[in-house]
């Protein structure tokens, strides 16, 4: 199975436009941080809520590389968010997935995202992505 | 009420980085255009997920503005998507809004997504925004 | 394809205990009555969120028939449900599904609940279906 | 606060029609019980959606009772839930619900449902409640 290091290498090539980076993955999860400055913030100085969405999309795509290895056009199906507080405006956002399901084409998972440094969750996401057929 | 001029230059003077232009408001409603280039994109030559959630929860944030004016502090409390099909990665998005309730506090509102000159819809949204109490 | 009896028929026999109507099917929609008796209520003098998610699924579930044939086997893969107003104790829900996406092996739809004889929305609705392999 | 004999006995006098019973309840969450019988199946010997649903929306209401006190008049804004395993047929549902937030206004929580016995989980909500302002 990809090491970290294998995966931070999969998205710089596949995805040079991501920001988000890999802090931990296995054990049917994954650890992403997004960072935070001037383009990451909204009026009332917090966190935009694309920016979170993007953080738990990425995370749950990082926990299903980890067991099923790299597979470029694994897609997104669905993404449910709760948003519960606000994140800080000076902290990089942390997402923690954990994969409820994994099944041969559809995984299911959870993600708890928040303010590096705070225990209190700013967003709750589950989400959903299609593995395509293996060759 | 707000014309789409109105917010579209209060977007631009509060969310400096956003890329959705109004094309339409009004009528409990609004349609917005993500454009479509190479920071949008994800291999298999698709929009990437993110964007769509960006561009519905613009959408969603406009229809609020055109019923209530200008409250720069509403914000999304939960959002729902589902990605139906894989969008163009040569026509911008293009995302019509249809508020399904507009509270006190509470506004709800779904959002149906379209790669430009095509009417299959690629995603469909259900987002609601909270409401800060009026002075 | 079926008619509104056959799978009035089709209900009945598959799931006895189902409570909710046909009222319309065809064009990829469907339309759907759930009775609204004690059994129905909550404290408030409301319908239970549960008789709105019923009649939901069965709604969805409907309109799937009607557009490819009778299929015990198809199951929900996810529901979402925003709950808007406070139904009426003293009138029947009535479900108005409009499928978004029909593929092989998914079919996506949203559901419109209504108190029957009002307009306004009481909750909505977006789900999706697994379609089992045909022989 | 509450015990669970205390939410019990409400639940008794407020929802005579309810099924669901109380396991436990503390700590910001609760575990509940739906029995299943012939009334809880559907084709291909499963047990019915809304079965899981009413289970998740009950665990919901008795965990934020157990943190809050009897208020019959919270009501559910919205639930999300993934269907991810078949339930057994012959095993009751069990339902653990963990709060997110407990705000004045609204809480926010998920429930995690199995057939009791088995550890693998058949579906996961994530639900929000209004709270009604205290007098």
């Amino acid at each position: 199975m990809p090491t970290k290091e294998d995966i931070a290498a999969f998205l710089k090539a596949e995805f040079p436009q991501n920001k988000v980076t890999v802090e931990a993955v296995g054990g049917r999860g994954a650890t992403v941080v997004h960072p935070v400055g001037m383009a990451e913030l909204r009026p009332g100085g917090t966190v935009s809520g694309p920016v979170l969405m993007t953080t738990a999309d990425v995370a749950l795509y990082v926990a299903i590389l980890g067991e099923i290895g790299m597979v470029p056009l694994a897609v997104t199906t669905s993404l449910n968010i709760n948003f519960m507080r606000k994140p800080s405006a000076d902290r990089d956002i942390v997402g923690v997935c954990k994969l409820l399901k994994l099944g041969k084409t559809l995984a299911v998972g959870e993600v708890s995202l928040y303010s590096r440094g705070d225990d209190q969750m700013v967003a709750h996401v589950t989400g959903t992505y299609a593995i395509p057929p293996r060759r």
